[in-house]
């Protein structure tokens, strides 16, 4: 139900995912009537096997506070989702809603791994090196150097599990390479880090998220920081992305230019289109969640729950949970 | 002498300014012999009322710690420039070299604006909006709610100052713009910016800085969050333009059309280029220090020192000390 858009982007994107993937189970959560009805009777006898229709009779509005969401909502889309993720009915959860609710909402249903302080939000950037791994996006304003060192470790395994990566190499994000730059919970955190058995290759500064001089596979930052800097990419790009229209739009000899240019800029365009990326985890609970952009449109809710799929399929949170223990057995040892 | 390109940047640069403003002194700071081979006699000649060579015989390395500098040179270049600056005998210093010891430095000799406890440093973005002036860029990683409210008073002053703009739109840099979000020193800015006479307009996201969808001139933030945020626009845009370039480089067609879309991409690429927007501003000191980036070219450092001829036209320095007392002032009387 969450989202801009609702059921009319959650819907037709669920319709085809269904279609790609005939090993794909879904179910479908919120009002079973408006459900129903967006689904449309021949796709639900299409499916019949492998969409299910779960009602729930309330809706976290996307500007509900997190806590009301908690309180008042025990029978919303999002609540009765992530129940059905806790009582092993489904894989994953895959929401556009309200962030905040979403997180708190998981936290408190799912638990969090025995180990892991506080969850995280990950998700990937195109890069010139290929693609990155950020966390956290958004979900801690403040970090402790250990919690930075176990958003490292749960980060280090998603990557592990989902790309041929073997040791993913990983930055902490600074204001500078040189060890004395930066603020107590990142010097603190760069020591956890160098005395792991993490791939830590140092600190990296803001450009690397996209196009650093040398090739980092995941960066860690508290949310506070990983959230400005994701949202200050996804702006710059609408402004360049902006600015080339304009320029190509100037005159009759300009657009006539952009004719000839349209097909390499559209090519381009795809390559680093942002709904290629939509999907972002929630690391550290016991279950899987998967955040879209709430703003996502078809093709970007489709992201975000094929995202899904291949984390379930990769089974991330069990291999999260032994790397965290490991990685706890290894410091209570030294 | 500073930069990585040293007197090859900085010689020729000043020999432009002198060239284009011819009310404009410059002094040259730095190993005389050096300054003098670079300048040549017949630049010296031409200009020999209006360019001074101040001989220092030390530099700052450009990896030198901030306290090992101000220790040790105390005759590099930067020192003796920013004593000139001192004394009277200089209106700015504008330098391409370490920023940490160009800071350090500044801060000793200088001293603070009465009122203002930490100096921060600002520089503006191209934005969809025009531009946006941004501070602080790295001087302060950790930054309290008053420390960020004297960075808006300071800011404002700026912007008032070179710009045609009578009240300046600050926005306080935040992971979303409801009350509820972000840490405390944000919220507790939030609350000063709010009852003072600043035209405040609440907390922005990271897109602001560059496309958001209100227009905002003045975004307040601390120095790692500023500094992470510069670089992942930098870097996005390093990316992009990387991207654009292998696209039209892919097979003759493309190419082709590269040629033909050439001179647009060209136009665009000039109206947000970076070494346009070069010169970081030095706030809260008593004295006026513009900071080039190291990597600067001729073009690049121009422009520094372009920026230091407007603000000391404008009188920068005077008019934000007025407005640090007034504030106060108000604080005070309320």
């Amino acid at each position: 139900m969450g989202g801009d858009h609702g059921v009319n982007v959650t819907i037709p994107a669920a319709l085809k995912c269904l279609k790609q993937n005939s090993e794909l189970t879904l179910i479908l959560v919120g009002d079973e009537t408006v459900l129903k009805q967006r689904v449309g009777e021949s796709a639900l006898a299409s499916y019949q096997d492998r969409l299910q229709i779960y009602h729930a009779s309330q809706c976290v509005a996307m500007d509900e506070s997190p806590a009301k969401a908690l309180k008042n909502k025990k029978d919303s889309s999002m609540r009765v989702a992530i129940d059905l993720v806790r009582q092993g009915k489904a894989d994953a959860c895959v929401s556009a809603g309200n962030t905040g609710a979403l997180m708190a909402t998981a936290r408190f249903v799912l638990k969090m791994i025995p180990g892991v302080d506080r969850p995280a939000i990950i998700s990937t950037l195109p890069s010139l090196h290929g693609q990155t791994y950020v966390l956290d996006l958004g979900a801690n304003v403040d970090c402790t150097a250990e919690n930075l060192f176990q958003f490292a470790v749960m980060g280090v395994e998603l990557v592990r599990s989902v790309t041929d990566i073997a040791q993913p190499k990983v930055g902490l994000l600074n204001i500078g390479e040189e060890d004395v730059k930066g603020n107590e919970q990142v010097k603190a955190a760069a020591k956890l880090l160098e005395s792991s058995s993490l791939n830590y290759i140092g600190y990296v500064e803001g450009d690397s998220l996209t196009a650093g001089h040398v090739q980092v596979d995941l960066i860690v930052t508290d949310g506070f920081v990983g959230n400005v800097a994701l949202k200050s990419i996804e702006g710059t790009a609408k402004f360049i992305s902006h600015g080339l229209k304009t320029a190509f739009n100037q005159n009759w000899l300009t657009k006539l230019a952009g004719l000839v240019a349209y097909p390499v800029l559209k090519t381009f365009k795809y390559s680093i289109d942002p709904r290629r990326y939509n999907g972002a985890s929630f690391l550290g609970l016991r279950g899987l969640v998967i955040k879209s952009h709430g703003g996502a449109d078809v093709l970007a809710f489709k992201t975000a729950i094929q995202l899904a799929e291949v984390e379930v399929k990769h089974n991330v949170i069990q291999k999260i949970s032994e790397q965290v223990e490991k990685h706890l057995a290894l410091r209570e040892s030294a």
